[in-house]
């Protein structure tokens, strides 16, 4: 189908940005270590191709999508592109802001906020469970381009939480234990989103939300569906994520304390 | 439903970004100009609430979505948040880049590529139709954060596009006419997404990237369901946008001229 | 687009069944009254076309899902064809099966009941709202086949309801109530369905169904995308229907009484 | 979750209408030969309970949609329930007509079209592959309960078709081959529906009928979402079939002989 392409084979290094995967085999996370040298691969220029035996690879930019898809360790589901893309414009993040979230999960999400606010901006973000605290590194050293992320690897109920936060992400499973430290760290008027998986989890929050203090923006689902780009037999490809997670988003009223 | 809140109608104002809307009437595009000075709304805080005759209103902040959704003035349909921030993770956006557009349309999605490009950024963008410059600069000076977007009111075909650009979009409805000029100004790696509303569109365009030096990275489509955030009955939405555009991304391998 | 038709009308008189409509119009329900007589119909073959001042119109004849969605008089959300096709096949029903309906709504359902057990089945329909009847008995007449459908207007409170039913099924807001008397009427291993607007309807009689005798077969809902019939710009029509209800089917257990 | 039940393996035998599978192994295709003696299967009352080792199963009803979807042998993709009760709605069949199908395929919508039509009815069904007809018969022999399937293991080219068909469905690769010998066995006025995988195959046919004395009725998707029956944890299953085929249904317009 692809005729020009498909002797080919795709490379991406993620720590110098390329990406490696083969074209033949796309479950493949790419070259195995070792089968071209890394100082060879940086001579490489982006967009151009070499041949190893008998194939063709193919050397692109490897980007923080691909990144995140392909390379971060995962413990849990992470946040998918069509969700990522989705929460950053409805949290209204834009350079120089403060963004909190909690939990950290495997960082994916922490990573889009951190390109979202930029050199200027601060990304405090908060992981209990303390297994996750190395994956999390590992993961952030490979993709971060600013020193923006503040990392906390403790409880969130226990914590002093900065105040004047632009907006605050909550991906937890009872978003709603930690509900009040947030509501100090977000500035009047700003946004809160959830991600949550079940309606059970929504139609509480909802209520929740409804009951202290917050204006609710939007419920709702992104779905994305693939296609083959096959021009001959133009199609949506067999199967697709169904489901993530609902998402919420509200914004925060006036401080209770001054409503006193 | 909302019971906190059902007496309470809201107010922005997006030039001081705050954002009025009346609850009662989901459609109406604010408060009436005149019904309060502007120097009154300033000594509103964010969050806090006011009367005015026998009713209450609400001043939230207004997020960029909202002002692109509620008050760019459009002449044509404009690129949805469901879309806008998909596109935004494809094409790999990140403070300090060059990112082309064309054409402009009302602006709304150069409005999020500034903010995605950050002061360091750039954004050029293109729009032929004469017609279109007085909307999209008022639309752009109501929300523009950054002195980052070059606007073009000129055919891309007669156009001297700047060079090493890291992405370019196209929602045009024949976007293989400008391709080749969009062809000099990519980097190599460089990434390149159209929004197309047909199939027939979708098709033509795969074919010219496979044998135009494009890797296809995808091809998909992004929907958005809506719910109604009522914890007692919880459901969607009646009706959706069922369609904007499909999306397709690919990614420019090594300039043509160095093939040779 | 449509070229060899686009100067055409359609018809359609449902009684006769055929079908007009204004393909100009395509919101407008057919030809006014009296714009051509009665017997003047009678005497076009189907798919045939006649002129009338400058204007074409074409003969189709009417389908029971065009009588249904055009025709019938509505007081409430009607059952559409996307789930009523769905909701057929998951009760399995036959040719001489007898089946119950609660509520009735404006009979749309019940019709297509009635035409799938055919004229040696039954379809037992229940609805309590005295001012249902007289639109449900106009909507029946106007396209029923066989003389198969028990119509009922009571609650079912108070109903002694038939045995052996082979299905059930349950459009209504508070389906629960009325599950003790559809338990005796449905044979062992017979199904019920129910059509439900929220998530919470659905948590709760999935919760009840557990804990009452039933095997859950599964819950789901069906979208229908259409999209517009133009070979060189083929494309999803802008918005869609988003939400009727979730349909929930699950398999009667021995009777209750058999069971001590 | 489902606590009344949890213990459970449930049991289907399809030859007696009875489903076996087991609830701990839901993808299991029922329980081994052999491991429960036919005549005592026959004993076990529909929706009853019995039990073999430490572990008990249940008996329910094989419905002719547990038997495509689990018992069916398949040498292609067969027509999924969300599309056939659809199908089935739009070709308007009614117990007594006569409806003809190209190719057979599985003979999962011969099956369908078999109910729908009745013991008066009749099925008109063309397959042009010989290696499918064994597989054809068996799958319709352990399901059809009228006699009222007309098998032709030929190509349909070749084949003098029935006149006065009420409907026609097609689903192979290359409907308009066929077009012209189902154009006269079709009735005026009659539907013609067709099941395409690919935006280019819909494009083509649709350009074909409205040349060819069709009036398109629509082109649609229909999409079905399952979602896990846990009334604490409701949500959608993690994916979804994304597609199976795009439907297109249309009238017959009066013989072209006619016309002259």
């Amino acid at each position: 189908m692809n005729t020009r392409l498909e002797r080919f084979r795709v490379i991406t290094d993620c720590k110098k940005f390329k990406k490696v995967f083969d074209l033949d085999d796309p479950r493949s996370k790419g070259l195995p270590n070792g089968m071209i040298k890394s100082e060879e691969l940086d001579n490489i220029q982006m967009g151009d191709s070499f041949s190893l035996g008998s194939k063709k690879y193919l050397v692109l930019p490897c980007s923080l999508q691909d990144y995140i898809m392909e390379y971060m360790e995962r413990k849990t589901q992470i946040i998918y592109p069509k969700d990522a893309g989705y929460i950053t414009l409805n949290l209204d993040l834009a350079p120089g802001q403060k963004v909190g979230e909690a939990g950290t999960g495997s960082g994916a999400l922490t990573a889009i906020f951190s390109r979202a606010v930029g050199p200027e901006g601060l990304v405090y973000t908060y992981e209990r469970r303390p297994d996750f605290a190395d994956m999390i590194l590992r993961n952030l050293e490979g993709c971060q381009a600013y020193d923006n992320i503040l990392f906390h690897n403790q409880a969130l109920e226990k914590e002093e939480l900065p105040e004047g936060l632009d907006a605050f992400f909550l991906d937890m499973k009872s978003p709603w234990e930690i509900l009040p430290q947030v509501d100090q760290a977000l500035k009047p008027g700003g946004r809160i989103g959830f991600l949550l998986p079940t309606t059970n989890q929504v139609t509480r929050i909802i209520s929740i939300l409804q009951s202290s203090g917050y204006f609710i923006q939007e419920v709702a689902e992104i779905l994305r569906r693939g296609y083959k780009p096959n021009p001959e037999r133009l199609r949506p490809q067999d199967v697709m994520t169904a489901h993530t997670g609902y998402l919420i988003f509200a914004c925060r009223l006036k401080k209770r304390k001054e409503e006193e």
